[in-house]
């Protein structure tokens, strides 16, 4: 495990800097990515950056700041990658056991770097490259504020999740400081709705239904409303949180027809209950507010085998509503 | 006009304080009201809250910290209030014209008081409470901060606006070092959705119209839906907010019907429309990202007149879409 100044010297030695981002890439990966490029080049190095999957548009603002630069690199550095299975293709065959510096916030990370510096408190690896380059004194501009910005806010669901701290708060202050554009970036991350979205959520509000007291929220979404309201996988982002919104509910379960057949559940659970645990006895997984299984059923079956799952689990975990 | 040197000074010297809401309270005029009633309590004065309004349960964990207490006032204090008229009754015959401090952060506020301290920097009236319990070297416990919390993030919709400043993340990261659970706020009031509530939003988005290539759009709720869904004012929150979400949209506007009859328009902007200054010509005001104004007319009329005098502004000020 290196420590910040290590991981500072690294990069005050190196040249030709490969940076890699995670496959499925999100706001803080590519945050941290584009800001850590760009304060290299400003620092008069040769950086480039590479993922394994093609940016999405919401993300191409990012790379305004960033030099598009070939060569063969000298060094490579992962950025809020928790494991090699995380590089996707080709970048996992290519890069996977030649990575020279790891840099993250996962407390999973799987250490499979010639160095590691792990941070589990930053609330986003952003955070951490933050503090990097003011260690090495790389003036952080308007453009590195905005992808170190757009990390932070991201990961932490607009400074709404619980891995939040004043530290992360205080780097929001000084970001903003810059100059930089934060309402037009939160806005873009968060409150911005296509039209398709829009629709999707009021037909997915139509098929709501509510079980065990109100503690469980269902909502199904079929292939047909996917056609008929054109919604991409972008238009999607969000809709399986809807019915955990509803007051009172402790677990929202979205049942989705896939376009192969059969259905893919998607658990959402506020404390006391574990959705991943509920999920683990179908054959899924995930994390303990957020987890997924599929059936290969009917709906109707799909919907009858998890809700008697959930009600189990309430039943043994979580005492009755008054 | 007074400095907070002297808003200071006054609450030195007053006793039996009282301190007054806005009616239709929300999140910052009541975070500022509980917080100031809590610290001059603290400081061993006497003090209490009125508000025209019922205060709903969504607010109510702002109150634990608060000693209730009755008593002859004499000293008047209204805060986030920005005109007499929004005391409400029974409390603007009762105190429009006996209020001796005003402490506020909205530009448009009349000064009605005997001292007025008004920050229009602020992006809440508890930013302007915190500073002033700095001044008084009041503690700021973890039940005040709470509170300062609850008007920050409301104000600012879980620090989203245009009006954060740095100065509103270093206020939030003293505010979270008290230890106050800011993620359980936030969830309460952005992520918790009453019944009615997700009932009150299919059926507005079911209203959406676009005008002006898709720049504008407009929703309308009537007093029927309003019964029909039973929603409470509580329930309303954030429904304005609905038509400025969807993409290239940059004026969303919310017509919404009067109990005694007329309409009430919500204007939501983004940069660079001023959302303040379309509702002025209407005889409205508010902030550049939201404002309101009022037509005694039919719905149709008060659609027209709204739609006409955006699109006036949006020929002036912005640039057509390509």
């Amino acid at each position: 495990m290196t420590n910040l100044n290590e991981a500072a010297e690294f990069f005050k030695q190196a040249d030709k800097i490969l940076i890699l981002s995670h496959a499925f890439p999100d706001g803080d990966t590519l945050g941290s990515s584009t800001a850590l490029c760009r304060a290299l080049q400003q620092a008069g190095k040769h950086a480039m950056i590479r993922c394994s999957d093609k940016i999405g548009p919401k993300y191409q603002y990012l790379f305004e700041g960033v030099v598009p630069e070939e060569f063969e690199p000298e060094a490579v550095v992962a950025v809020d990658i928790a494991d090699v299975s995380l590089f996707g293709e080709p970048l996992r065959a290519q890069y996977g056991d030649k990575v020279d510096l790891c840099i993250d916030h996962h407390p999973s990370n799987s250490c499979y770097a010639k160095r590691c510096f792990i941070d589990p408190k930053a609330a986003a690896t952003c955070e951490i490259i933050f503090h990097l380059l003011r260690l090495m004194e790389i003036p952080i501009d308007r453009q590195i504020a905005a992808s170190l910005y757009t990390g932070i806010t991201t990961d932490t669901g607009c400074f709404k999740y619980t891995n939040v701290t004043p530290s992360t708060y205080r780097i929001a202050a000084e970001l903003v400081e810059t100059g930089m554009d934060a309402p037009s970036i939160n806005r873009k991350m968060f409150d911005t709705k296509s039209r398709a979205h829009m629709e999707m959520e009021r037909r997915v509000a139509d098929t709501m239904e509510y079980f065990y007291d109100g503690r469980v929220a269902v909502v199904a979404i079929t292939q047909d409303m996917i056609r008929e309201t054109g919604a991409k996988e972008d238009d999607m982002d969000g809709i399986s949180s809807i019915p955990r919104q509803v007051e009172g509910v402790l677990v929202g379960i979205t049942i989705r027809e896939k376009t192969a057949g059969g259905y893919k559940i998607s658990l959402r659970a506020q404390r006391p209950v574990n959705a991943s645990e509920i999920c683990a006895k179908f054959g899924g997984g995930g994390h303990a507010g957020a987890a997924g299984c599929t059936f290969n059923t009917t709906m109707q079956e799909a919907k009858t085998q998890i809700l008697a799952g959930v009600g189990e689990y309430l039943q043994q975990h979580v005492k009755a509503a008054k």
